[in-house]
């Protein structure tokens, strides 16, 4: 017989947790640094000691719980998320990590199981970005992509910076906050998209992170009356972008499936029926798991524009809105979870993640993953956001396989 | 010596027709039946009948001003248009038709000249349907395209009706409002389009109306997240937008030069840049001079955009939004203009009009053709609304060339 969490325990947990900036909508808002996010630290600590863990804070805030393993000179095997919430969140998006974090701690504390290496708990702080921006910077400052000062710098709308909070609540703790030595990182999640729950699957092996980027094309000709003007005078900004979104389809198909293009709005202007347009804008989403990839399909896509803005006759601009690099996991953290969610007899999907979490910092400097768990129609960010017992059951059941395969690895 | 308009005439008669309704703006608001309209035609009235003219009303208010010819048996060579405007309408726009008539016969009664055939002036009720809709109601009466019961019972928007109207001013006339014998009829406007600005020409010799369908192309498919969906299994209305919009742009091209294709405003829904529109509507206007083609045009989008749709998977609809036939003028009116042009050593454009006309239902009954000149920036149905002396004066020594040699020929 396995070894098996306790899924009500972990539902009650995440329940009493929800409590703490609970809204009346039955979301959360317990935005990052707030008397209500102490509160729910407070209470995710106290639970941590209860079973004899020891807590380390560093300069940023952020949390490490740790379980003691059989040989404390090894690295930990890291898991974890964050406990802030966006203003109108709701009750999973990261605290889910945190507390089925603490679950495996606490399912193995009740079996009397040592692992080899050591177990940590993490909790990043602000990784919502809805007090401060940017979103992630706990983590951000922990690996290195952002430098101490910034972090501590960072402040909400009246003024109040991160460092002044930390010193408020007593998190400013007296461990750096830089990268340590971790033998393997899992981050469990709700998807936060549409996949698992449309093809009926419990669990998520999250491959890596879509690179994304996000552009405006904006597309300039010459309005004229739509009855005077021959069709071969006209500098039609329509003309232009009907070819190139058709061909920016035939650059995603030959890319391959991990490819993605997608035009989510366009507005025309003046937007009169009978006059051709004078600036067309068309949103452009290209998304690849590989960065080298999706770099050849940027190049491709400014190509394609110059080619056929030239043909056409007609301007164009391309605007950066968003460059979201892409992100490999490390192939042994994956493998565990694979393996994992096979040995628990789950179903599951190979996937990318679409969105930013803190594992995309945590793998800049440490073999990381994630586990994906569905939630109803996709949903978060919102008080609406949901995920069923048995899948958040499912998932914690993933994370302690795989956590406890890899802390008994030599 | 040729016989020559006096072109400060005619300017001045514009200027003080145009204080009547006058705006702040230099443009005009004069709308059909007002007490202002009443004034206009009074005041064009006065001017006719001092040179001599008789006036004939018919039933449904409009107005002929007759110069008698050398044999008034012989059915009349006809000019006019409209003295009414929008409610922030224009200087120009039909009335410059008239009062160009009105010189006509000036120069003609100063130089003691008679023609073979009379010469008449008309003067349509309610061109614009701006305050009685459908536009073009009085030559649309006159023309049988509507019943007189239907043109009398127009209502504006405060419920007072055409007849009423007619029967307050005292304009409503004895004549029968249906079509008399007419050797040809001429109208003179503004183009209210660029080209002939564009291409520095005074003259344009209109050869007929372009036929003309609006259409909203409404294609649904399914929303989803940009990231997660495989190309192939989307449901994109953008995908089958941009074929569309490609493959009409090509039948316009292969149709020939005078077809036109424009799609003038598009809009996506929800019009999210990391989501699948759902749904994705665009204008489509087509345009061809002659409705056989425009009607083949027509069937081909139908075939096209099922086609597209089919291999999209995507539901589509086709939203029927105007349709206007395409109207051939007579080639002996058009003759009559191009020779006069070349006559007064005028450079012109053979071209056809993209807006209606009372010359539209005129054309159904007798021999018709159009005369443009230029205006500024195309800019018409607006207070801005503008052309040159020289193009007013120009326009009218055409129509003067055109219409004595109508009228002197057997």
């Amino acid at each position: 017989m396995t070894l098996q969490v306790n899924g009500e325990r972990l539902w009650s947990s995440l329940m009493e947790m929800a409590r703490i900036g609970g809204t009346e909508k039955g979301g959360c808002n317990r935005q990052a640094l707030t008397d209500k996010d102490k509160q729910g630290r407070a209470l995710f600590i106290r639970w941590c000691e209860e079973i004899g863990c020891t807590l380390r804070v560093d300069e940023m805030g952020n949390l490490f719980l740790r379980k003691a393993g059989r040989d404390n000179s090894l690295p930990p095997v890291l898991t974890g998320s964050h406990l802030d919430t966006q203003p109108t969140g709701g009750k999973f998006d990261g605290v889910y990590g945190v507390l089925a974090g603490l679950e495996v701690l606490r399912t193995l504390h009740d079996a009397n199981i040592e692992t080899l290496h050591p177990l940590e708990v993490a909790v990043w702080t602000n990784e919502e970005g809805a007090r401060f921006s940017p979103a992630m910077v706990g983590s951000g400052v922990w690996s290195g992509e952002f430098s101490l000062d910034y972090g501590w710098s960072r402040k909400d709308k009246s003024g109040v910076s991160i460092k002044e909070e930390l010193e408020r609540h007593g998190y400013l703790g007296a461990t750096p906050c830089a990268p340590f030595n971790i033998k393997a990182a899992l981050e469990l999640h709700i998807e936060q998209g549409p996949i698992l729950e449309a093809i009926e699957k419990p669990i998520g092996v999250v491959q890596g992170v879509q690179g994304m980027r996000w552009y405006d094309l904006v597309i300039t000709g010459q309005p004229v009356h739509a009855g005077p003007t021959p069709m071969e005078q006209r500098r039609d900004p329509m003309k232009a972008i009907a070819k190139i979104v058709s061909e920016l389809y035939h650059l995603a198909e030959e890319t391959g499936p991990l490819a993605r293009a997608t035009f989510g709005d366009i507005n025309a202007s003046p937007g009169s029926r009978n006059t051709v347009p004078e600036q067309v804008t068309l949103t452009v989403d290209l998304r690849h798991p590989d960065q080298q990839v999706l770099d050849n399909m940027d190049a491709a896509f400014r190509r394609i524009a110059q080619d056929i803005c030239n043909q056409c006759k007609v301007e164009h601009s391309i605007v950066d809105e968003w460059n979201s690099p892409a992100v490999a996991f490390n192939a042994s953290c994956i493998d565990a979870v694979r393996f994992a969610a096979e040995q628990a007899g789950l179903p599951y999907e190979e996937m990318f993640s679409g969105a930013g979490h803190d594992s995309v910092y945590v793998s800049k400097v440490a073999p990381t993953s994630m586990i994906f768990i569905p939630c109803e129609n996709g949903i978060s960010h919102n008080e609406a956001e949901n995920a069923t017992p048995e899948d958040i059951t499912a998932g914690c059941q993933v994370l302690l396989g795989a956590m406890v395969q890899l802390a008994n690895a030599e």
